[in-house]
């Protein structure tokens, strides 16, 4: 994890202290359920909660780890420190390790699909939000780089705002795979606990039951998490790829906002990089990172092996985390982001209405022009625009073939830029439910 | 496409002919769809159609494409000989290359999706089938390739049916994700064809127009579907690790089926290799290396440009043509594993009842033995049973303290396996939803 | 292996006729040394030599494998059918299979990058001679896609070539990882060969042997063989990136070579798409998909199992095929791209003298101006050029303090280009060796 | 990074505290050459190594970048706090923030590199030690985990020997990549400093220059860099799973040392979990989780973006502090690795003799048998063993037709395991170059 792509709320769920927090409520929570069963005394179990407010001493219970090299025990010597050994026996009784830990982890992961969630939606609402202001602000669409033919700025936004929302419903489902608990003893046989208190344990941490385990949760639901952090990754970059290229100087329809105060910009004032959507780039990366070692964690040696466990302790916290910076990042910098709707424009006249040829030919077809015809005859006025640098809509005017098929009326038609816009309250309709 | 891995009904979706049929029908629809607006004569639409039942000719599309450089014009040409120029010049308009290509990617991943769901169904009946068979057979757990509990053969197919049928489940949402088709022209702004004819389109083709596309479709959904079939590649990779790790001389509790007379078998009877599995784990290598590049593929610039294209060109057909025969082939290894349950119990038996030691030192501290207490008895009779190869049980019928603590009963009862299984019904019942 | 992304040279060394031809060598050349040692027949190891002109006939060699389920046994069969089963019985003798197969895989490997190495001698010479075209075609260099300080085209050239000679030399190296063959037998002990078979077989085909090989030849060398393609699929790309940028509509600074007698150009002369970097850059990522499952290959199980080979029958030819064609695909660009070395000093002077801000500050500096001081002149021109679209050395000239400090001579050196080009000659000289 | 599995000396190299040393040097070894050019005053350069012995203030420094966000700003400013503003103000003129940032990272991969080689060099001399002790140990040759023929312990550690020198090497070639320094300035034309002062630096701290830079040195290199690593990592994780199934119960021919105290080990004398190499598999797939992304950072756009930037900062420290570690952790499993030579001979005669079925069947054909005649005499021996757990010598020599063909010494010959050791010297000769 690097702490620069880092946020206090969802770097706290990896912290030591949480962990320690959910094995104590996993232990607690199995007490009661033992106890119901009249497997330990009741007493032990309400004995146990009263560890509830003590904030557990992960100094203390590293030390003790340094001695049984068993992380688990020496949380448990921990707490038996606290409420006592008398009391403590009872505790974890019929459990293995990874009955904790499994558990623990996917608590972990489903707290970090919630922060992640609530990051889509601070997301969602920005991108709406300058859809509905750009909502009309006409600029070129572009394939290959190229010009091609008008759309808008709100669409762009608007697409963005779809694939978002995608990605929210697939994360969503992610940790819903990612929601299951499991208590099933050393190789998921139930042998010495009761599944009853595994029923009970994931009910009071939101969690259902693994319906099988062996002595762990099995990785494919791992696997289809960070799957999908990989793609929302992958959105992530698409829009930062946007803006890189809106911002870049020969195109300056938007830019990364730039506090007034930030040193350098007004004796280079051309000179503001997009260094937040390229951090977003390499971020995307990163977390994308995370996939391919996820799918290697699916196969586990019979009952398992712990070969999964290193490579989840890197990509727990580094893919949760990173993915949380990147999202918040991105939601400012479309908060943020300077439109330059004069440059759109004036982007979309670069070749003074050459954009539109494709119109002009379609427009004298219908007026009766046979295709090569119509096709010369745009050529020959498009050739003058882009050879010349006359203008194409003049030249068309000019051009007594062209207005005996079109006249004066049809050219201006073919350069209203209404045309192109005239669906885009449709497709809101679509994306938005409302326009 | 490796064609030993492949079998012939995913590989006719990826085949030219299919390829054009899926074209033809695009077009034809959307002229339905045109000529119901007006915008071109219903007459045209209609002869479109008599070009339904005609195989269209393959290497003639290539020759026109030879000269023309694109392969739709190609089509459209060759389908204008069919249906004679005069009709076939309201074919297409209004619409862009990507929309038919697009689309058509689209029906070909849903119909992809079909085999493989169905793929899925047979390898479902089959685990199903061999968990109920061997529900009840004995083998030891292992974890970390060790043993551990007693666990049962019906357990270890019902969690790789488990795992199976939530990559079906997500195989369905994967298909969700794919199953839409956008007819909405150079930009996606639908400036030059109607919305109804992407609606028209797509109903007839099982399909749900794209909300907001561009030139394309939106790549984030491609994405999200390799990367579930690279999941499920995963939990193939899985089940096979297990079938060879029983299939080792050592272990030997099950074989991949080997027919009576393939050669070799009865001059060296040991050597029967789980080649299948073996190659199923390569074949999984295969299917997730899709995943990737399906994920480099989400970031386009502005409304498209055709990296994307060259990468499914290769992706689009192998990974779902090996994971349709990887399916097909796991679900045949199922079907015919051949299981030694002999074998099983002896293995459990190796070493002479240790893997009961755990359960006798609960059943000692259970019986009022302290913890110190009940490990130093354990240990003395088991470390006879390990380095001198006695039997665990008779040591500790013979050793005076244990049967003080436990009694001929209790030392018995520690070694009943039901002790171990009685739970198996209700993990099958949430498995199966029966027993 | 996808059909429009190959070519013949690098298509056949894959094909069955080649593997077999392979095949065959290797077990003459055995016989050879079998004999040699006494081991065989003389007139047997001569007689296998006879069919060294027969095309093998792949349809009957499948035919058998059909039967005996055994690729080599098959062909050893067909062998037979043609130099006679009395002598063929020599043949392969004290041999296992994956003697052949691995080496010639091997063989198969260091053909295709003979064939890589010509490919990119091909393109290192296009970018030296574009290079050395453009050595002082002044361009502006930018960091972040904005504008940062000038450099030149052919320093662009340049480094591409720098990068891709890297490429050449670690392809040099991956070619003598796999260039080692092995004639070790079943599991590489020689049991039942002599090691002096293995050395002439690999000096007959240019290979060293395996030092010490199991059943198979390692596979920590092919993981870096196709590692090392990745590595030049993304400097495939690096490049690809660049020229595609140089062609967006705005920048419009170099392009893909266009045929005049494409279609569409002339009445739509702005659309001329990059689509052959955009379509390199897909294959870059097809390339790089090669080396995830080729390090997975690394790990087998004891001796050898056969895991790795699905995997390579996929990514062998694919990775070879589709790298060949991408650089012969970049090299045709290179030599066509059509550079525009106005356009490039028109976008250079965008913002009028903008771009030299950074020196004028610096020799303000060095002629005494404070660094405040310095900082304070420049931003209140800059801002003129900025938001009125004044010209900033004309400002300059016009500012009484800054000519106090500069006077027109300091003024006109700030804004003299060959400041930014004067270290081109040594920078060429470190990489071409010459200028 | 994370902390359990990182080592000292490693993650002192990725400490802020190096990264400020590596810059300062970088800074005082510029203005050196800077003043042997007289750009700068002697003394000033002089002034500058007065800070040579200072501990710089981290702290310090990180609150000077909260306020100018630009670290290499913050440095420079904390430097001139240390030698004065006077003196300081010449330092970093004419250079770029990357001059300093890629050439530390370089250095630090470098230093990475010198670690790194040294680790192997401590693998592979505990490889060899135990090579050299095992060479002649007996034990099964396994393919597809079925039983082949026989081999040594010594030639497993032999080639694990061979594949660790052969990283050595890679890994040199690799340290070699990124040994480059760039100060050239902020597009790399060296417009505002002189090549010698690059030279100067770079001698110093021993790099080479890169011959040519942009604003960045090129990333292909550090993705060969990592590239590399992920090669090895794969070769441990071979290594790694050797050792696995060794220690499964059912074979046992090895075992990770356990330390006799170590909880539990006496009680359940059989659970000895090898922990250490299933870590070392999952630790394989975090250091090569660091591949993709390094060959995605090859792509910059025109003189450089930032992109990589991020994904450096996390695979930097990550994939080579994994790497030492997970080095290091093998080395001591190799070195204490627990052999049992017994167990070996005994899963050897598993199938009592069996394995030797296919040296009895050539054994038959030499002495003159037909093919078919000697392989139905194998045939009816070998399924007596395999049906009714009879030993194949004894039955053998038991056989009237086989006694005729082989005699009893030929028979005994055959069961000779010298016949599979007789050229493990040939073998240990190539690896060891001694035996």
């Amino acid at each position: 994890m690097i702490p620069r792509y880092s946020r206090p709320e969802m770097t706290a769920i990896w912290s030591p202290e949480t962990k320690f927090r959910i094995w104590f409520e996993i232990e607690a929570h199995a007490c009661d359920a033992q106890a119901a069963l009249g497997v330990i005394p009741k007493e032990s179990a309400e004995a146990v909660w009263t560890a509830e407010g003590t904030e557990f001493d992960v100094a203390r219970i590293d030390e003790i780890e340094r001695v049984t090299k068993h992380d688990v025990i020496a949380f448990l010597t921990h707490l038996s420190e606290i409420v006592g050994e008398d009391q403590a026996r009872f505790v974890h009784q019929g459990m293995t390790s990874s009955d904790v830990l499994d558990t623990t982890l996917n608590v972990q992961l489903v707290r970090a699909a919630d922060i992640l969630l609530a990051d889509m939606d601070g997301l969602l609402d920005a991108l709406k939000k300058r859809a509905m202001e750009h909502k009309d602000t006409v600029r070129i669409g572009r394939s290959h780089g190229i010009h091609a033919e008008p759309t808008t700025m709100g669409l762009t936004f608007a697409r963005f705002h779809a694939e978002m929302a995608r990605g929210r419903e697939r994360l969503l489902r992610a940790r819903e795979e990612v929601a299951t608990g499991a208590i099933s003893g050393a190789v998921g046989t139930f042998a010495n606990i009761d599944p009853s208190v595994e029923e009970h344990v994931c009910a009071k941490l939101g969690l259902v039951p693994e319906p099988i385990s062996t002595q762990v949760i099995p990785r494919d639901r791992h696997a289809m998490f960070f799957a999908t952090l990989g793609v929302i990754a992958s959105s992530i970059e698409n829009v930062a790829t946007e803006i890189r290229h809106m911002q870049r100087t020969e195109v300056l329809e938007a830019e990364e906002f730039f506090s007034k105060g930030q040193k350098g910009s007004s004796a280079m004032p051309h000179k503001r990089n997009p260094v937040l959507t390229e951090n977003l780039t390499g971020l995307a990366r990163l977390v994308r990172s995370a996939v391919t070692p996820a799918l290697e964690n699916v196969t586990l040696w019979h009952e398992r092996d712990i070969s999964h466990s290193s490579v989840e302790r890197g990509i727990g916290p580094d893919a949760t985390i990173h993915l949380d910076f990147a999202l918040a990042r991105l939601t400012g910098v479309i908060e943020n982001l300077v439109v330059y709707p004069d440059n759109m424009m004036a982007n979309l006249n670069k070749f003074r209405g050459l954009v539109h040829s494709q119109r002009v030919l379609l427009a004298l077809t219908q007026a009766g022009v046979t295709r090569e015809g119509a096709y010369s005859l745009v050529q020959r006025n498009a050739m003058k625009v882009w050879e010349q640098g006359a203008d194409f809509k003049e030249e068309l005017l000019a051009d007594a073939e062209v207005m005996d098929a079109l006249g004066t009326d049809g050219v201006e038609a073919v350069f209203d830029l209404g045309h192109h816009t005239k669906h885009v309250d449709t497709i809101f309709r679509r994306v938005f439910g409302e326009v």
